[in-house]
């Protein structure tokens, strides 16, 4: 049913001729094609709401390169969005909520919303880049982790400090835990309306977990993180749907995460893909971790940090090789085909 | 010599009757009576450069709680700025360098100031704090890390990717040892000549090495770091003068840090400090490491939060109790009293 599968089976830990890949982000700035379409879009929101131009801008990287995987073009904050906070791009800022969440009565009157009513837009892109796929590589499906977006929801946006957020997990940590609750049963319903649409993995990004304590991080992300895994539909349309978790900065948690129950663990850069895989052993598949700014290098540069991740991992199955973090946009489309043609061939090579 | 001298005695796993404590960023915006100082003063940097100020700020603390220790107050920039790159501090936007590095011609002409020379203002600081504790505490001295220092000199300034460092890193990485030899050089002089000016122990901030690759960190950071540590000046007055390395997001890297030859390893909050000793061993002495934000819970849950780290340390000597991370503008002062209290009480009634 899928032509190239090797992304699916290489997240169970099966078999595969060669190393599968795919880019975080890998729909964005750095390609010409992406910022063309954009501009005709408007803005980057419009450009998420409107499924013809999401399925666009998610084939435009798979035209360039033979990657192995097309992931969902959208926002982490398409589920704050629903609840009613009110997204928006400030020009230069990143992503920001009109209504942040600082109130008790706001908090306790929060919903999960309805996927089907509310994200039907995410919904149709999904299927509508499925059918466009024609069965070439599998669809990811994905969500920002219930802390990532609690994060968003009380600072109202990007944080250096997330003193907001930071200061109701010490004072009320009761009233962040309400939040992660409602977050977390949306975070389900999406993922498994993102299934049913026709995703066929699913990825949970925790871009912020790796700024709290290690106890924190076990009791305001890595707990939802496990039920989200619980909850999460495991199979469809006849096959299994694994599922990867990505702590960013989560490296020295690495045994625990990979207890969560997902079948993936995602990798940043800072962590040796060596040690990793020791820690873990043979509970999950690793996705990751070349160094983004690996790709500003020579073309021999990256070939050397290919391998080094390549062969850091070692032989036998259960490597999806990925960036550590998103592709800048100050990166060459060049050398990103320099590093997917390194990958293939020498993974290939050393099988 | 010096009345209290646990914080020395403690970087050399020393006994000491308590755990003693100093808090990084300890003269800072959270005092008000810092902020009236500032106002005073006009600019951070003429703050800074003016040795009555500096001394009047890095002994308020002490005023207000009884720490163990004074640090300096001063800017990790002051070498790139006695480089001629021109340091200025943009309004809400941290410090910048109005020339930075680019071309290889500037980075090959770059040269080590002579600290008594285009740094006098930080060493009559030293010497003139040092008169005005009386004995009472020890005096740190700082620097910026090489890498960390590079950060700065070829971004211009903070970044969120440092993309302009990252890809000389990966694209020239002759050019960026080039500056980190003549920063290395440069960070030995100052330190060397804080000492000599009175400074009692000193602590290099590697801010930035976090965020670097396992691979990268050793050869970029690490490698520089461990010249600083072999060419420090050991001993002073009679005394040792202890030394400190802070990487910042180098817990997974711990082992080698230890390695590099200071005395004390200072870690973020990140880290389970029950781990890091494991992990570390008899090697070093350990600062650190509660996380700054628990300042903004309840006196009870700071208090949890300090027996945490404490009890995470356990017994016997070599804790330095501090923050993981300087602490947030946003803290309310009588925090900052409880959290001190509680380190002296709890550590005192545990031995």
């Amino acid at each position: 049913m899928i032509q190239n599968d090797t992304f699916l089976r290489a997240l169970l830990r099966q078999p595969t001729p060669y190393t599968p890949l795919w880019i975080m982000r890998q729909a964005g700035r750095y390609l010409p094609e992406y910022n063309a379409t954009r501009a005709r879009a408007g803005s980057f929101l419009d450009l998420c709401k409107n499924p013809d131009l999401a399925t666009e801008v998610t084939l435009q990287p798979l035209a360039r390169y033979p990657l192995d995987a097309a992931i969902l073009f959208s926002d982490i904050l398409t589920i704050p969005d629903a609840m009613g906070l009110g997204l928006y791009f400030a020009e230069g800022e990143g992503p920001k909520l009109e209504r942040p969440l600082r109130d008790e009565w706001e908090i306790r009157n929060l919903s999960a919303p309805d996927p089907t009513q509310h994200l039907r837009y995410v919904l149709d892109a999904v299927a509508q880049i499925r059918r466009a796929l024609g069965g070439s590589v599998p669809l990811i499906g994905f969500s920002g982790s219930p802390f990532t977006l609690a994060c968003y929801m009380v600072e109202g946006g990007g944080s250096e400090d997330f003193h907001h957020i930071k200061g109701m997990l010490y004072r009320r940590p009761d009233l962040l835990h309400q939040i992660l609750e409602t977050t977390t049963e949306a975070v389900i319903l999406y993922l498994n309306a993102q299934i049913a649409a026709g995703a066929q993995a699913v990825m949970v990004f925790d871009t912020w977990g790796g700024t709290l304590t290690p106890a924190a991080y076990q009791e305001f992300s890595l707990a939802y993180l496990s039920r989200i895994a619980a909850d999460l539909t495991r199979h469809a349309e006849g096959r299994r749907v694994p599922s990867i978790v990505f702590t960013k900065g989560g490296g020295l948690w690495l045994e625990t995460i990979a207890d969560a129950g997902f079948d993936a663990v995602g990798l940043d850069w800072t962590i040796d893909i060596a040690q990793a895989r020791r820690r873990v052993g043979d509970r999950v598949a690793l996705q990751g971790n070349m160094d983004p700014s690996a790709l500003f290098g020579t073309p021999e540069g990256i070939r050397r940090e290919v391998s080094r991740v390549l062969e850091g991992f070692g032989p036998g199955a259960g490597h999806v090789f990925n960036l550590g973090h998103g592709i800048s946009r100050f990166t060459d489309p060049e050398n990103v085909a320099i590093m997917v043609e390194a990958v293939h061939s020498f993974s290939c090579d050393s099988r």
